[in-house]
Order: C-alpha cells, then sequence, then structure tokens
C-alpha cells in the first residue's frame, strides 16, 4: 500500500485516472510496475486471488489497494484492465462491467481477440467500453515475481479497432504508448490470424519439437545446443496462458494445415539434389518479418 | 602472414603440431583464431578457394600460410581439419589425405556423420588416420568475417569414436578440449539420430514457420516479435551448410515422421477442455534438454 492508508482508497477514489489490474501474474504485475514508474502519483488497484501473489504484490509497493476479487471499488476507476488467461477474461467480462460505472473503459492482454471480441459484445455491460488488446511480448517465467517495469518499452502493442467507441479506443491505444510500446490497431481478425501464424502454431511446434527430441536417443540431451533451445523456448510458456489462447484461435486450424504443407514442400525440396531455392526463400523470408523485432529492448 | 616468409614454412614445416585449417568460414576461422590465441607460437596453414575470404584471413595474421587449395604443403602438417560444407568435406577426404603425410591426422567439422565416415573409410589412404568431429555451435551468418576466438570456448564438441586409432582419437578430442571445449564421445550413428532431431528437423521446421507466416497476411510481419524470432533463427542458416548436412543425415526421415505424429497429437489435445497434460510433459522434457545449455558462453 503507498499513500493512502484506506483500502477503499480515500481521496483518490474519485479520480478518472484510477486504474485496475485485474491478474497480477507476468504481465499484470509487469504493467502495474510500468504504471507506477510513468505515473508516480495515479492510483492504482491490483486484484488477484492468489494469495501468495497478493503478498507479493503486496511488498512491490507499488499498489494503493490489493483485492482477493473484484468488487465495487472497480466504480472508482476509468480503466480496468484484465491481465488473466484467455478463459479467466472470457468469464470476468460481464461481472466485471457490472461492477464499473457509466463510461469507464474495460479492456484486457489476452492473446487470442475475436472470441474475446465475441464474448465481449455479448457480456459487456452498456455504458461500459470495452477495447481489447494484447501486448506482443511476455516471457518464459509467468508470475508476479518476474515482472518488470520495462517489459513495455519498446515493445509492440496490438489494440484492437472494432467495439469500442473512438475515445475509448484512444484512451488504451495512450495507455500503453505512454509506457513505450508502439501501437498496432487492427482487426480482431486481422491479429488472430497473424498470431495463429506467428505465436500459436510455434507454440504448438514447439512442443512437437521437444516430444521428437526426447524420442531420438539419450545423446540429443547433450547435443542440444543454442539452436534447440531457442527453437523450443515456446514450449516453455505455461499451458494455461499460451496453450488455452491458442486453443481459442479459430485460425489456429488452418495454420496448421498450411505448415504441414510447407514441410511436405520442403522436405521435398531438400532430398533434390539441386534443391534449396524454397529453403533460401524460407530465410528471405524470415529475414523480412523479423526486420523490425531487433529494436524490442530499446525505448521507441 | 606472421613469423615466417617463406610460404614453405620454412623451419616450422616439419613441426609435428602444424594445424591446417581447409575452409576459412565462420568454423574454420574461429578455429584459427582461437588455436592462435592458445597457441601463439604454433605453424597454422589456411586454405580457402575463395579469394575474398582468403583475403580477410590474410589480412587477420593469425595465418603462416594461406593457400587457395590443398597442396603438398600438407604434408608437413600434423592435423589437418576440413571445415567446409558436407558435399565438400566429402569429395576432400581423397585427395586431402593423398597429400598428407604417415602417421598425420585427418578431421571435420561436418553436421552430419556417418556419411562422412562412410566416404572416409573408402576414400582416406591408408597411413592416415580421420576421425570425424561435430563442434555443437556456429551462427546465423557464416563467413570468416564473423569468425571469433571464442566461440569454442564452453560449447561441445562430438568426437566420433569409431574409425581413427586410439591416439589419433584423443589428439582430435585435445584438439578441441584445448581451446575450451566439452567433448562428447559418441558414435557417428548416435550422433546422427540425435542431431537429426536437435538441429536437422528444427532447421526444417523453421523454414516452414517462415512460410506459413508468409502466407498468414501483411500483419504477420508487424506482430512477430521475440518469439517467432527465435522459432525461426535456425532458418537464417546457409541453406550450404544446414540444408546439405539435414539433407545427408540419414536420421531426418524418421525424426519428420515421429514430429508429425507428435504435431497431430499435441493438436488433438490443445481441443480437449481439460487438454494441457501432454504440452505439460513437453515443456518438462523441454527443460531437462536445455538444462545443459545454459552454460554455453562460460569457460568450461
Amino acid at each position: 500500500m503507498r499513500g493512502s492508508r484506506d483500502p477503499g482508497l480515500g481521496t483518490r477514489t474519485r479520480d478518472r485516472s484510477v486504474v485496475a489490474i485485474i491478474g497480477l501474474g507476468l504481465i499484470g504485475g509487469s504493467l502495474a510496475r510500468a504504471l507506477r514508474r510513468r505515473f508516480p502519483r495515479r492510483a492504482l488497484i491490483g486484484v488477484e486471488t492468489n494469495a501468495r501473489a497478493r503478498a507479493l504484490a503486496r511488498a512491490s509497493g507499488i499498489f494503493d489497494a490489493i483485492l482477493p476479487r473484484p468488487t465495487e471499488t472497480l466504480r472508482g476507476c476509468g480503466i480496468v484492465v484484465l491481465c488473466a488467461p484467455v478463459p479467466a477474461i472470457l468469464r470476468l467480462l460481464g461481472p466485471v462491467s457490472r461492477q464499473m460505472r457509466d463510461g469507464a473503459i474495460l479492456t484486457d492482454v489476452g492473446g487470442v481477440k475475436v472470441p474475446i471480441a465475441d464474448a465481449a459484445r455479448r457480456a459487456v455491460r452498456k455504458g461500459v467500453s470495452f477495447v481489447g488488446a494484447h501486448p506482443m511480448f511476455g516471457g518464459e517465467q509467468g508470475g508476479f515475481a518476474f515482472s518488470r517495469p520495462d517489459l513495455w518499452n519498446g515493445g509492440r502493442v496490438a489494440v484492437c479497432i472494432e467495439g469500442g467507441e473512438r475515445a475509448a479506443l484512444a484512451r488504451v491505444a495512450r495507455l500503453h504508448r505512454d509506457l513505450g510500446a508502439r501501437i498496432v490497431l487492427c482487426s480482431s481478425a486481422e491479429h488472430d490470424a497473424a498470431v495463429a501464424a506467428v505465436s500459436h502454431l510455434p507454440y504448438v511446434v514447439a512442443n512437437a519439437l521437444a516430444l521428437t527430441a526426447r524420442d531420438s536417443g539419450a545423446l540429443a540431451r547433450v547435443l542440444a545446443g543454442p539452436g534447440f533451445t531457442d527453437a523450443t523456448r515456446l514450449a516453455g510458456f505455461a499451458f494455461e496462458v499460451q496453450g488455452r489462447a491458442a486453443a481459442s484461435n479459430r485460425c489456429l486450424d488452418k495454420a496448421i494445415r498450411l505448415f504441414r504443407r510447407h514441410l511436405t514442400r520442403l522436405d521435398r525440396e531438400i532430398r533434390r539434389p539441386s534443391g534449396g531455392a524454397l529453403f533460401d526463400r524460407a530465410s528471405a523470408i524470415r529475414r523480412a518479418l523479423v526486420r523490425n523485432v531487433a529494436p524490442r529492448r530499446r525505448s521507441s
């Protein structure tokens, strides 16, 4: 707790800029740390069901109030950010929106956007604007213990253009931009198609590579080097976060089908003595795709 | 050129410890730099067909002689290391061994060992001992320009136990150990099975991921983040090196088949509402497999 002794936030409760973060894992915790660093005097509420994470968050001293569940305290917030795994976000949209005041903004950080946008249309109460967003970064190691104030810095955040009103959309974009992220405006459908290819498919593939290596003799463990480590890094992500998001992505099926087809083509190509052109093309495509990733850790 | 003015190496020619490195790319160049740093006075011969690479190597000042092709100068060498792509290694084994003296050792750094061991049995002349080896490291960016004296430091080198005599095997292991690498003794067959799973399959898969992302809309380029970058890093490797080695690996087929099966299982698992156990298992397997990779950049 900082500033206020009143768990109800005292005089700061009515401040329109009060932000609540629901779910204090790596992303929620890092968002809180980044906000606290950027806005030392803004009121910040954390909501977390897990007692241990709550204790860590309390010890960090960056929150004005920490609650075990969403309560009417949310009525004092201008923005509420759902930082939970996708299934929890889907469940929370309705109940949380009903605790928020008219004109407030509800947003999220879920890794899949169409199912959340669909659920929001049905469940978020009138008077509250919902805007979906997705920070395109994170880390293998989840939990508040790994949260960092610089996670937003130089990263990209997809903000979905449908749903919310223009003002709410601008407000959510500003929230992330203020913390050093670059904003990518897109539709939920565009987001899910792209993320299926650049995140959810690679996550499933990384797991398949790990299972294959296990079946390939004891020496695999000894000879696995930096190449294997990087190729399978996504398999280190928690299923409850990454797997559930991937499972909800309706574009994952198509991405897996496409991937299988390309694997077959490459498998054929590699056997041809004069083969290689398709690999060279893939290599060039990859270079173009990751060209913009390098500045990741720099301030934008 | 250093030390000697005579391209024939002068008085150092007869030194049993003269090392020749054939192929001055990233690996050959880094091996030369590491040897030069560790053994400032040992004679070092470089052989490189490419004139530009030869000029770079000459400018580095670490070689006593640089030749455009293997010549009888190799007769002065105790160890000759083939640092070329796999197809070139296969071609060079016979001719190079015929230019070496009795009792000398021929070794290589090729990424696949059974085809090279088979070819060596047929092509390497009697009197020369062949020992296959494979440094399990490298880099996306090939060429002498990217060579570094610390590449061996803390890395692993597989040294194949069949073929060479005991003394030759020990000598090749010492060559790499002296430069800071840890030695993994194994058969060529064990090596190829493991490397198919931890290197060649991930290489093909990384290329397939890149092709899939290209087909998934313009937003993929914008949303590709550090996860995609790492998952596809191996696609950045040159086909002439990594692709040719993978193509020669007789275990690649089996690895691809296994991988497809695991992908199907994971695809099924992810759809089950209570699924996730197989992903958790893959994640744990991956953790165990890469546990020993971390000390990569430290001295062993």
